[in-house]
């Protein structure tokens, strides 16, 4: 009987091209594939709810799977942690509807950006956290970041050469929030476009800086002019956080 | 004119066969001499306070050098961040006296050692983290390390091999602490023999466990014997978190 099988998972996307298989570089899909190979003694597609770039991290990425095998679900974990490199992990599997899907059933997704703001960068951070050695002004961060709030086109905050049918996307929650020198950014929407938080993530920091003002978000929704906005912030700040499903349980 | 210089350092160990140099591998000490070769033209040797194990980490190691440069004492930490790899960072410098020495004249250092108590692995967390799969009993775990706090022979706590000419130290403050899956050791003592911190470490995971009782402690510091105690913890899990001078300031 075919059952599918959903499961969450985490990764240091450090090494990694990021979550998609590519021809450049070893991505996060392909050695969750190569691992499923082995268990299951045939290859088997893995759907990814998120596309994660090079050098992204997840907290909790979830993908989904199709199995005939009598493993039970609960095990997936454990043989998915045994076959796969250490930067990537499977902490929970759940049955699902064989038409669930881990990319069209997520109902929305928590991104965190996350920014070392002191003189000098720190090896134990360096790979989680962007570093900005110059004082930001967290407030006016927070401030200006919660202008995005609501439903909006967003198509000055796609990066160049994106084709997204609809460039409308809704921010339901946005903060910048200070602890000592690091300085996080946690938004949640129903989704996001290519790029979308680390364009924000990287104007925000011109914000913090002052060589951008606070008005800078409402103009680019208005004009539509990604000129009006900061540049991408680095990849390896960003982790997605959180995905939402309509199942209970499997969402923190 | 010679000045010695302090410098604060952190590293994630995971790369390096430790502190010292040694020939079978590249070491932090090495790393920071070879960056300190090309600022002052010349090979200059760095004394560093603790020779941390392959594999541990530092969130404040110090180590201090002479040089005849006339850099300015702030400028050392951008200089060195320049030139290191990302895995190593300097946060701070200092002018002290030439007389003073950051292995002797340390007073007390304070270690972390950081246990994931959960079923799974954590991608995120691997690196600074051992992983422990079964349930821990942390408040047993921090009742039986307070028992180690005094001043004790702990040559029972220390590496087969070792030769400290004495096994007495002291143990100022220990506690064992649980945040969600995280069991997190401190321990604050005025120095510790070879390993001992991992042996602490590796000891009340069994006592967490419940394979190893309560009064193990006690029995090895009356004893003097290895075997009263459980395996050396894995490295990744230590933390060198911070060294007490009679300086003022440089001490967090």
């Amino acid at each position: 009987m075919m059952r599918r099988i959903l499961i969450c998972i985490q990764y240091d996307g450090t090494e990694y091209v990021g979550w998609q298989r590519q021809i450049n570089g070893v991505s996060v899909q392909e050695k969750l594939e190569e691992a499923l190979e082995i268990c299951e003694k045939r290859r088997t597609g893995i759907v990814g709810a998120s596309r994660t770039d090079s050098g992204v991290h997840a907290r909790n990425q979830y993908a989904h799977f199709d199995t005939c095998s009598n493993i039970p679900v609960e095990k997936y974990p454990f043989v998915f942690n045994a076959l796969l490199p250490r930067d990537i992990s499977v902490s929970k599997a759940y049955l699902v509807p064989n038409d669930f899907s881990a990319r069209f059933n997520a109902r929305g997704k928590e991104y965190m950006y996350r920014i070392l703001n002191s003189r000098h960068n720190d090896a134990l951070k360096q790979r989680f956290y962007a570093h900005v050695p110059l004082h930001l002004d967290d407030k006016i961060m927070d401030k200006a970041a919660k202008t995005l709030i609501g439903r909006h086109d967003f198509s000055a905050f796609e990066a160049a050469g994106a084709q997204s049918k609809t460039t409308v996307r809704q921010i339901e929650e946005i903060e910048v929030v200070r602890q000592d020198d690091d300085v996080i950014l946690r938004v949640r929407g129903n989704a996001f476009l290519y790029n979308m938080v680390r364009i924000i993530a990287g104007s925000l920091i011109q914000i913090g800086l002052g060589r951008l003002d606070e008005g800078a978000f409402k103009r680019a929704l208005e004009t539509k002019n990604r000129l009006e906005l900061g540049p991408t912030a680095e990849a390896k700040g960003l982790c997605l956080n959180k995905i939402y499903y309509e199942l209970g349980g499997q969402n923190e």
